[in-house]
């Protein structure tokens, strides 16, 4: 008890060094279109095919010679004759979508015709590839349909099977170990008892797998460990095989908090102690290359941490591209007070065009985050916001 | 042949008129907090339990009687007698979320004190209730904590999981028969042989199903059903058991398009034709309650119905909220014309703080979308936007 925080490091600068240590796992595994959505492709795609791969027709209507149809007009149509093939004088009914034939070099409009028995009045002039999609016109054969690192959509999905693919090679999702620590925890198997003062249920560790499955990782939900240097080390030992490892609660600098302690003695300590309202006492640190962040007890604290470096550090080890793009701008319906020097997390609730901060819950009111729709966070360098002033609002997922 | 639609519905009324035959399902299930992200809620969720349950310390330090400390400052502290209970002269250690102990009613943080041997002097006055949070603090009994209707998020979970649940009741999600139908489809797993012209894979049902289950349902991605009324019949009757029915291809004017003609046989067709680009030639109908949308078989403009009506249709029957927010606001780094009576879906690609839209790719071309990050909807009554005008994006999912 009594030891301090030795520096506090920025959001910016934490993130950074968490990320300097993270690479993207690279590793891959081919998986079916049917269950393609959200992975990312780990090769580009390039056609083997031309899509259509024969000439299509554009509209319904009567595949033709264009140079049959030469000055036709309503009140000068062209007869032709309809037929199997398409020669000088001859022409063939085709649907939407059907192959046009040999010797046809356009398709009139059905609406552009009348048929009278095995005649058709041509009623309109058409140029040669008129109403006609080219082979290829989609996808040419040899085209870079997608490049490596592609996020798969269901659109995308119907394109890699186009091409006449069943599979997509793709990124593995990279597996995180989720891991609370505690001694005051239950797990909630005995949650239906009465629980003495003192004991919580575990909630975190559910609360970061259910986040590492959203965000595109593979969680590994663990069971609690005890309040002891030994136990935390062996549970991170035991999971050295995982690409990232969460470890919840234990993080301040109480005289039970082992978290950070034992990630230096394993390996490097990078971070304890971080500029950010709520979510200070999180650590992060790399052992044998396995990125390591302690999350805050506190479950506001610990989501923070969870959106600040849990999300970011998942999706570089995933490969999958950031969408800075999801950042709304909404004006404040009320002020914003915050702490120089701390990054503050501010809950919000969309209220009409605007938001609405939620304010007075500590880090230890989980509801709070339930009330909420998304955040907003303040830099460490200003006092807050005013009413009125437009702000970039996160969804809380 | 020859055959024209009977009118064009615009793009709003026949999104009224298809969500007019649309009523929530409200069937629920129970199901594990552990599978409950993207679920809705079907009942209001009322705290049986006071969270925490106890007075909890806020901060690592002495729990003590506040009176105790009365007029302590660092020049004249007041010396209290460590022991296992707070009384009269006495306190005890407590950690951040450690239970406050009986007689006590404020806790004194540890960085305002002096541990000397079984005295600890205190150099802070406290008053009651300092540092210590009261019980139900976070959630109250009797509190109403999440309304029904509510779409649960992994920190939705945990607060749950506190209130010692361990399942949640949930809204079942809607089963959603997805019918290709086309003489001229091939099945994927035929799809490595080379196709005859006028052949074309099965794609849009696929890119249907995975739209279906990323929006909140259930696809059950049937069989290519061949180009006559009967098949496509059997095919509907056989899932009327399901709570939507998709029928793609087959939805035009042509001599092989059956699929609105047969909609309104057996059931009611409300709309066929209607005012987007592409996307015209979609239908709309119900049979014995049961919402039917024929998607034109030209992919994109079957990605518009999809789009358009499937979406929202998915949404009205599994109670999910609308998140109308996910709007972005956008400038164009271009002109986009459209035309007069349709509601033009343009597809556009983020391009630093503006979109681009892709223009020159037809209904035919999905590999115009594989390439969008979003699209833009131009209103019927409008000819277009010019080049830095502000536009709705929506993403492509």
């Amino acid at each position: 008890m009594g030891r301090i925080f030795k520096e506090r490091t920025s959001v910016d600068e934490a993130l950074r060094l968490f990320l300097e240590h993270i690479s993207p796992l690279k590793k891959t595994e081919e998986i079916s279109l049917e269950t393609c959505t959200g992975r990312v492709l780990a090769e580009d795609v390039i056609s083997e095919r031309n899509v259509p791969h024969y000439r299509r027709a554009a509209m319904d209507g009567y595949a033709v010679r264009a140079s049959d149809t030469m000055g036709a007009s309503p009140t000068n149509p062209v007869m032709l004759q309809l037929s199997d093939r398409v020669e000088e004088g001859s022409l063939t009914w085709v649907h939407t979508g059907a192959a046009v034939p040999e010797g046809a070099d356009a398709v009139v409009m059905v609406e552009d015709t009348i048929a009278v028995g095995n005649l058709v009045e041509i009623r309109a002039q058409v140029y040669p590839t008129r109403n006609v999609g080219q082979v290829g016109e989609d996808i040419k054969k040899g085209d870079v349909v997608f490049e490596e690192g592609h996020l798969l959509r269901p659109c995308d999905a119907a394109v890699l099977a186009l091409l006449g693919l069943d599979r997509a090679k793709v990124f593995k999702k990279p597996v995180v170990a989720v891991i609370p620590t505690g001694d005051e925890l239950v797990s909630r198997q005995k949650g239906r008892d009465v629980l003495l003062p003192g004991m919580v249920l575990e909630t975190n560790g559910l609360m970061s797998s259910l986040y590492v499955n959203k965000w595109g990782g593979i969680p590994r939900y663990l069971d609690i460990v005890p309040d002891s240097p030994e136990s935390i080390k062996m549970a991170i030992e035991a999971n050295m095989d995982t690409d990232m490892i969460l470890l919840s609660g234990g993080t301040s600098v109480g005289k039970r908090d082992h978290g950070p302690e034992v990630v230096a003695a394993l390996g490097e300590l990078l971070v304890h102690g971080i500029g950010v309202s709520p979510g200070k006492p999180a650590a992060i640190g790399v052992i044998n290359n396995v990125p390591v962040v302690c999350l805050p007890g506190y479950p506001v604290a610990g989501l923070v941490a969870l959106y600040l470096f849990v999300r970011p550090g998942i999706r570089k080890l995933a490969a999958i591209p950031e969408i800075s793009e999801l950042i709304l701008k909404r004006r404040l319906a009320a002020k914003v007070s915050s702490k120089i020097g701390y990054v503050n997390f501010i809950r919000v609730v969309f209220e009409g065009d605007k938001v609405r901060p939620l304010t007075g819950a500590g880090a230890g009111v989980l509801s709070s985050v339930a009330k909420a729709d998304g955040y907003v966070l303040v830099p460490e360098n200003i006092e807050g916001y005013d009413e009125g002033e437009e702000v970039d609002v996160f969804l809380i997922e």
